[in-house]
């Protein structure tokens, strides 16, 4: 319901990448031509046409599918030739805009003001907008437009005059996709199979590798969660996986191991939120994943009320990348006697590269290697120095401070798989989840301080 | 989901009166006092602090949950202020729309035109909206500010400047309640009673007088549909009662009574729309009637593949004041013949005076009296030709055309009750939608003219 | 489950008197008459054809529902020649049944003992059985069997021999309405309208009025459990009304007032079952109340860990007749200052008549009336006295010391209703249900000792 | 309902081996040592306290509880310590058996042979019958009975005596599993998953090898039924696959190929029941198959009224082993030409054991192979003259002919998987259920006559 109010975007969470209608891929797939001047011309007419004011509702409807149809049936050259009309050709009319403006600026402060502003937006929706909205009153009209988005998503960069539809169907999507309209749904190995199913193919986190491991996933000491919407009833928009457990997770595998027992729930003091996936990419820039995680917070509390820690185990996706640009200043800056240590650990003289090679092989290194002792200073220095104008640099710190978590502790080998050494070098971080603290989080944040915890300032010092 | 799309208002339809919340009735019943200029000023700072930028959203729906509280244990000349200092205090800043406005104008036509719409509409939320947006994020936000809405209609006349507050509650309400949100559902005497004893409470048409009356209307051979809205999940925002016959209803009579033996649905073959109730005050100028009707016909069809005929059995609660106001001229304008009939019948010389009168024990008339075949006559004139620039004089008729339905047949004595002779000395009339039409219909009404069958033809030329 | 386990019967519970289908109704009204000789060979035939071992089960269930329609168009006389037929014709074979149990018998002790035990119950089953048998296959069979039961009991003592086909029925039913099936479901206000129906049609301890009243009933300090059998699906075959309170209700007034304010539910510590209704009077000596009320003590515990109490507030249905026969002797072995007290109040010499009709006008006796002392003093001799053979003769006193219960306190003038006047001059009597005591409670009742509180027993010695 | 009419037992359906309970299984696996006669008596006094007839409910619910984690902690040797003591101890008191069987067979025929009757049944329940009624009553106690009979049928070769306790308990489960009460439901690949593995685990006739197997048997163009019961609520008790085809499936390969498209359901004019599979093993001699394929009928034939042909794609588990017993007597039966062209094929001179080794290469004949036609005719034989005293000596056979089937048409390689190898040489066989012949080939069965259609004919006589 908060339309216009910003928020916090969830779009730092990994996302689905898989897109879900196989059937489009397959058509995009052949190497279609874009129209004809005349099949131009005709394409333009069929899109005025919808906006006809002349027609009744029906009649629109009846025309916006057709719209559809088309669409379905189109090659990729001859979306693009869509794209481009309606981003270029369905613009507002100036004049009449200014018009409407100059007499809602003469209102404000008086009576009529509302009554001018509601003109003023219902005079100056743009021809394009009127397009979408026929189409979005179509039942499946929704799940359309959706989509359509996620397929003209990867073209942005190439063709930039489209990011005047993008702009548009973003700024509808979070109209409509308001969390006032979304249910939080828990989910477990009692839903549809064809629900969970979806669960496997939307993972963006921590694969789901089978319906055993999915299983493992919904065991007694787990708890998923997802944010559904009426118009796309039958998928979770968002969803997180949480661990019940006796203490702060220190690594993910124990967690996805199918073998293990389930914790006691009696004694489970603490919830671990270990995986949390957008599944929709067509809906890129709509935020839901704040209020998520404060409704499953809710809930968990209702159901064990001896909880009593809230908290992440959460990758690091941005901090090999970052270290390769950042090591050589990493290693000017450490004291001398790291310094030493890392050349007696990987040769002399010590460079950013030997070291960055060294930390290849990150999984042998002992309990009481400089390597790894540098490698947690360096972690830490990003997660909780690493500020990019007055956002953290890491999209997931993003997320999760942007909520008003604090950084609390960084795990060593925390997630061992290609993939956990491929972002970080195995590293995984705890965000911690005060309620009481959210708000203060949230305004050192705003003044581009990043709260932490005493054991990441102590590594930061190291 | 066609938020800014203009769409046919079902506010003409009647709507419950009866407010819903006995317990606010009975606040507002106590003659309070308005605020001293202390206590008025720190309301305003408990609305500003409501939409301070600096807290986040738990702070933020704290405030506003105090504001709710605040409001419901206040007076209404409390509430006066409360309006009052929403209309006038939280207003946009003229200078600051003005800028993104001419940012707007400017990109018009040009790739930022759509990001530069979006960031002006953004920019200029007023900061009215922001509170009411506060407000609708929390559970019971949406259920409190159209009961809000309800208690502040009736002093629009009074206190002109409060259409401020209204216009934005309702150009908010029109998003929020979208027909694309909307869920039609079948009520049946299988439904909740808790459900069920709102169709009682708001019925609006024809009383509902007990639960046996109730039971009737749900039996076999009728259907009752409403749309539900997930932010107001338990009651009905309007809904329709059908009867299931073998031809067009000509009296209400039959279908109110609760011993009559249920229909033949085998042979049923037109449906009967007898009664649409608005049940939310609150919800002036947001619409659904239309919807509504053409989501039930669609149902209706797949239920019953024998109906040919779709139709209302409708009040027309404007003739009898029409009548008062244009007797003299519709006298004048009657053929010699009829004057002649009509003063052998009530007396020489004859008055429009005299007519009314007789009117009074309408019931009496027999099939072949002068000022029945008058009254018919009149009764087609007001529905056929009764317009009130391009709309229908008559709302429930502005409705029904509006739709597309045209005007079918105009029923004596349909409804003899003491409302019903009221409102238009007992005549009904019927509106058919014929779903190959409503398109043509819509259209002749749109250039005034309005759609009519051939019996209220003849009778007009009567 | 516990199919020939005996179980305390419920049937000492009023029961709704309602038949619950007019149709069928009608027809018994019209005076039919019996079957000519020619007719009943006829039936004869039909009946046996139904059991022709030679026919699959489809032909059979065919067969079954022809008898049905028969049945339902049947006149009394002709079902009651049905019943006779039933009784007297569908007899086991003596011979058959002699041989398998000899051979039974015979196995008793040997390994083949339970095998020749199923060979004996299958072997002699009755014909009579098996028509019952094949008619409960049917979707429609087992209601219609108990409704033919509930018709056929009125005519038991007018013929005696029906008695054959009612016990059989009854010992059906009995291992169909096992407990074990029953399924205990809450009805609220927001169940269904065509089931909360069905509680004002068979509540049969105080009559609901009106939908109103029956609101009041399931308002939020009451509660209302029933037990459902998936082979009756749409109906509760018992259910009882309980009311949460602060103290042990001392008064029916109060709980059946429907303008009262809802009882504090964080105050309450006692449930009050106020209303245990029977509703199928075709399943006469089917058991389920007692475990009907010890589920509902389960579940009330589980939702309010608060509750303390777990108490009735009864009618004492059998008081008033029992004292018109043995009022005579009451006075005589009554104290003697008693006996001069009673002659002050009602007039010397003192008799039982006299006293009698001085009770007529109980509701105006004072606090310190003799006679009101003398009343208690005998309702409570009643009570916890009143004996036939090992069981107390008040039915209601029967059913709830048969689950366990205690004779707790007696209330004067508890139900001040014309019923409640009729049946015990407005006295009603709470039993209690000690959780911990109800076996200790029914091992006494087994020696015919009634327990009783202290309360009781002081006013016996009165 | 029918609990002592006799009905065709599903027993002959394959049934899951698997056993449910893990944890018992591991229990079974510890070399147990059998009770010492001390802990024997203690265990006799144990089982003698749960029927005390001076007990009330509770208590005995309490003690049956008790010896149920008796039992769950027990070894096997102490497992089968109980079922012997509850087999030769708890038998009927022989000389009251007596007594009331004399009372009841005194009776037949008078007014009172009902009662007689019931009193018999009540009065001659064995104390064996009596402890499992008591259990029974547990919320688990029927799972828990199933189960322990499950675990007790392996033991009964060996240990002839606990054949009591076996049939006590199959006569128990008979009565109350009636199919009166179970409940048909559709699974679907939107049932839970957690109900969908269950179809995995009990697949008995094709095994579901994945996921996606399953998700391929759940498609548009089939359906999955199962039958549910109230006492086992979590689970199917029998289930079936039906596809919707074009055709007669002649071959389960296209079936379970799940990259097969699904088939056009608006052409499907025949059912195919590819596998049903029985679920409990512990319910042995309980059977639901015969009701279940007629219900689904019912259901297909309401959803799909195109639907002409309702036949199954069944197995022949009996065939090969049959064949190596009888292949001598049947080579030696064959026409001359065809032992030559079989010589001729297999060299001379042919034996069975000749013709034996040369089908283990089935799958390598040729359409014209003499081999072929010789086993499809020996096929052929078995399913149609192959007679047990009077009835089929195949399982499969036996439950579909039992219910009305006929044997329709052999499919030569129809299921070319090493279990179809080993079972049948690949054959497989369609039973046709005509719906119109059901009770006529019933009737030919009685008489040791099998129907079977005219190609079965031809090849037999070939």
């Amino acid at each position: 319901m908060n339309d216009e109010v910003d928020s916090i975007s969830s779009d730092n969470l990994p996302r689905a990448r898989r897109t879900s209608h196989v059937r489009l891929d397959a058509v995009l797939g052949r190497n279609g031509e874009a129209l004809s001047p005349r099949a131009l011309r005709k394409l333009l007419e069929q899109l005025q046409a919808v906006i006809d004011p002349r027609i009744g509702e029906i009649e629109g409807g009846r025309r916006a599918r057709a719209l559809i149809d088309w669409y379905e049936s189109a090659t990729l050259e001859e979306r693009l030739d869509l794209w481009q009309l309606m981003s270029e050709q369905f613009v507002a009319d100036q004049s009449k805009a200014k018009a409407a403006q100059a007499e809602y600026v003469a209102a404000i402060g008086t009576p009529d003001e509302a009554a001018a502003e509601v003109r003023l937006r219902r005079d100056t929706v743009s021809p394009r907008r009127r397009i979408l909205q026929r189409i979005s009153v179509l039942p499946e009209g929704v799940r359309f437009l959706v989509d359509m988005r996620e397929q003209l998503l990867p073209h942005l960069r190439a063709h930039p005059t489209l990011a005047a539809l993008d702009v548009e169907m973003e700024y509808m999507f979070s109209t409509w996709f308001d969390v006032g309209f979304l249910e939080l749904r828990r989910m477990s190995w009692d839903s549809p199979a064809s629900l969970l199913e979806k669960l496997i193919k939307y993972e963006a986190v921590h694969d789901i590798r089978s319906w055993a491991d999915l299983k493992n996933r919904l065991d007694s000491d787990r708890r998923c969660y997802g944010f559904f919407h009426p118009r796309l009833p039958q998928e979770p928009l968002i969803f997180v996986e949480v661990a019940l457990l006796g203490n702060l997770a220190e690594s993910i595998t124990p967690l996805l191991d199918e073998s293990a027992a389930a914790a006691d729930l009696t004694k489970a003091t603490t919830a671990i939120f270990y995986s949390i996936s957008n599944t929709q990419p067509g809906l890129r820039g709509v935020s839901f994943g704040d209020s998520l995680i404060k409704r499953v917070v809710d809930e968990l509390k209702e159901e064990f009320p001896r909880l009593k820690v809230f908290a992440t185990l959460s990758p690091i996706p941005g901090l090999r990348n970052w270290l390769g640009k950042n090591a050589s200043r990493l290693l000017k800056s450490a004291p001398a006697r790291t310094q030493q240590a890392l050349g007696r650990e990987v040769g002399e003289p010590v460079t950013s590269k030997a070291l960055l090679a060294a930390l290849e092989r990150v999984a042998e290194l002992s309990e009481t290697s400089a390597l790894r002792r540098w490698l947690m200073s360096c972690g830490s220095e990003y997660l909780a120095r690493g500020i990019d104008g007055i956002r953290p640099i890491d999209p997931v710190a993003r997320f999760h401070l942007g909520n008003g978590a604090r950084v609390e502790r960084l795990n060593w080998l925390a997630d061992p798989s290609p993939k956990g050494l491929k972002q970080s070098y195995g590293l995984m971080v705890n965000y911690l989840y005060d309620l009481n603290r959210l708000d203060k989080h949230r305004a050192m944040l705003a003044q581009a301080k990043i709260p932490v915890s005493g054991q990441i300032k102590g590594l930061i010092s190291t």
